[in-house]
């Protein structure tokens, strides 16, 4: 089964392959049916691979907001550095205001990835018991490099740090071991190809050991009792079944795909807006040469271009990008070239985007 | 088109009808698009009727669980009372435990309802903040008096109500505003008939500004922003969008049956299981009469007798019913006769259960 030209490149939520969409057709089970674990033990064998880690995978009902308030409820014990350069950094910042941490915002300017040695003077500040930092910005479409940063926060004793990798994992690299990350996050929709309704996490046991000693993590959200069912291959809540069944068949996809080339075709898709951009000029690479995230990209437009009219120029001939909401000069505009995203469909976007630039 | 005879016949999730399962097929779309503000507004009118009330209706991604724990955080300031009749009554204790409140738990022997002077008997307790309730106990096939109930908490001084009605709504009568309920809730994949994925609360003012002096939270699962999004009529996370196509069809098929038929449907099942475990005699109905579900029954079987064993015999065959988890002498068996399903298949079901009995 093919799929017909991709005409929606939201940055998620992203287009659904057909095989996929179908998979979602399947009769409900129990979720403590025979059916229901060995659907989880397939589908934790192929998170690992995309995780690229030996430990189970967490999986949650749930948005990858709702993970990212299971790391820091789970996790934060007082105080946190959040790197903040763009919308979902500072969403970190404000679930952690609004768990009753204290919050130390570490600004890096939108379009830009925190370098290694602005991190490295903050160690002087203020102590925080964890970091949270997001790899690839989807809002600016800058990506981290961090396996340098996380390196730098090594020697710190007693922090932990957790990583939105949501527009990552399964589109780019990750090593949460390598890195030393405690919890490593994603969410469905974006990178890998799937309907919104699932979010998936690695966790260290670091991570679990304090997180145990925390008295206030509920339950829905609370990361010991979700990796207790990733180790044990159960589900203690009713899951969203057709998203689970999606994600079943998608990672067959992803398999015969194969991961080095999946991870290729985003990289020489980002690497095909690059050239575009340059062969024209009309509008310029939001995030940094060298600090680009291979599955989104954001343009800025020219001085006096609106954002919000190229979007709905587009819209209105059926194709589907988006703004950015913290963009007040409204020149920005982005491109999710995830999930099964093709290379050949999103040289046809790039030709039909030109002339509106 | 019309659904094949029902052979899945769990107290959740449930069987879910064709044309709600290919609603899901629907492609994605931006959850700050128009077209999902448009879908948003559709399904809260729709969720109001079942909710039989005039405010906006809280949709989250999550099970029913997660606004279990959404309420408990938000609402309860240091202590509750939670009825625990059952497994669903058990969980909002537990979870109120895990979010650091004191929990004080009042015990209904299985199969039985909290009836109004045993609730009068512990007006004399310790203080609390909040009486955690649950309508129809799935575990048990109960259901509570919830009108009488809270009634007598009236003129309690300051004490919310948080309502489990995860079997109730779209299956029998509810009154939030009538009632006099802080919180009622429920998930998609009992009464509603929709796979899992998505779960539906009414919050009153009350409650509401007793949360917003909570200062933890947090923001997944705030009940005050997910009230917002209600009354704005956006989504300000990544909904499950499968179910919501889902859910927006369902409402419309709900219209069609009507929803005083709908219920009369529900009851029509709960009398003809009663009618048949009367004919037989060779088990018993669980919960105490008067006070039985119309969407779940369980029954007890007699002694010797095992609940896994008539369960595995059916599964051979192709029935699914269920167990339940606390029941030790393994003779409770449980049928779901929510959502879509019709009294003509719950015949045949019946039939094929007899022998095995």
């Amino acid at each position: 089964m093919t799929s017909p030209p991709q005409r929606f490149w939201m940055p998620g939520p992203v287009a659904v392959h057909p095989e996929v969409m179908a998979a979602m057709q399947q009769p409900m089970i129990g979720h403590r049916s025979p059916a229901a674990l060995a659907l989880r033990a397939r589908i934790d064998l192929g998170m690992r691979k995309l995780f690229q880690t030996r430990r189970p995978v967490v999986i949650a009902t749930c948005s990858a907001t709702g993970l990212m308030e299971a790391a820091i409820r789970s996790g934060v014990r007082d105080s946190v550095l959040c790197v903040v350069s763009g919308v979902f950094g500072e969403r970190f910042a404000r679930i952690a205001e609004r768990c009753d941490k204290e919050v130390i915002r570490l600004h890096v300017p939108r379009g830009e990835a925190l370098e290694p040695d602005l991190l490295a003077t903050m160690l002087d500040g203020p102590p925080v018991d964890a970091v949270t930092l997001v790899h690839a910005e989807t809002s600016t479409g800058a990506q981290q490099p961090v396996a340098e940063l996380l390196r730098l926060l090594r020697p710190l004793h007693d922090v932990v740090t957790i990583v939105d990798a949501v527009s990552t994992v399964a589109a780019a690299p990750v090593d949460p071991a390598g890195w030393g990350a405690d919890v490593v996050l994603t969410g469905s929709q974006k990178a890998l190809g799937l309907p919104p309704g699932l979010a998936f996490a690695t966790v260290s046991d670091r991570f679990l050991e304090r997180a145990a000693e925390q008295q206030d993590r509920g339950l829905y959200l609370d990361l010991v009792a979700l990796h207790e069912d990733a180790v044990a291959g159960r589900w203690s809540q009713t899951p969203a079944l057709p998203q689970l069944f999606a994600l079943d068949v998608q990672l067959e996809r992803i398999a015969l795909e194969g991961l080095d080339a999946r991870w290729a075709r985003h990289r020489s898709m980002r690497e095909m807006v690059e050239n575009w951009v340059a062969s024209h000029g009309r509008c310029a690479l939001f995030a940094t040469a060298g600090r680009r995230a291979d599955a989104v990209t954001a343009l800025r437009l020219a001085p006096g271009r609106s954002a919000a009219g190229v979007v709905h120029t587009l819209d209105a001939e059926g194709w589907q990008i988006a703004t950015t909401r913290d963009d007040p000069e409204d020149r920005i505009i982005r491109i999710g070239h995830m999930g099964d995203a093709r290379p050949e469909d999103l040289a046809e976007l790039l030709m039909t985007i030109e002339p509106r630039l």
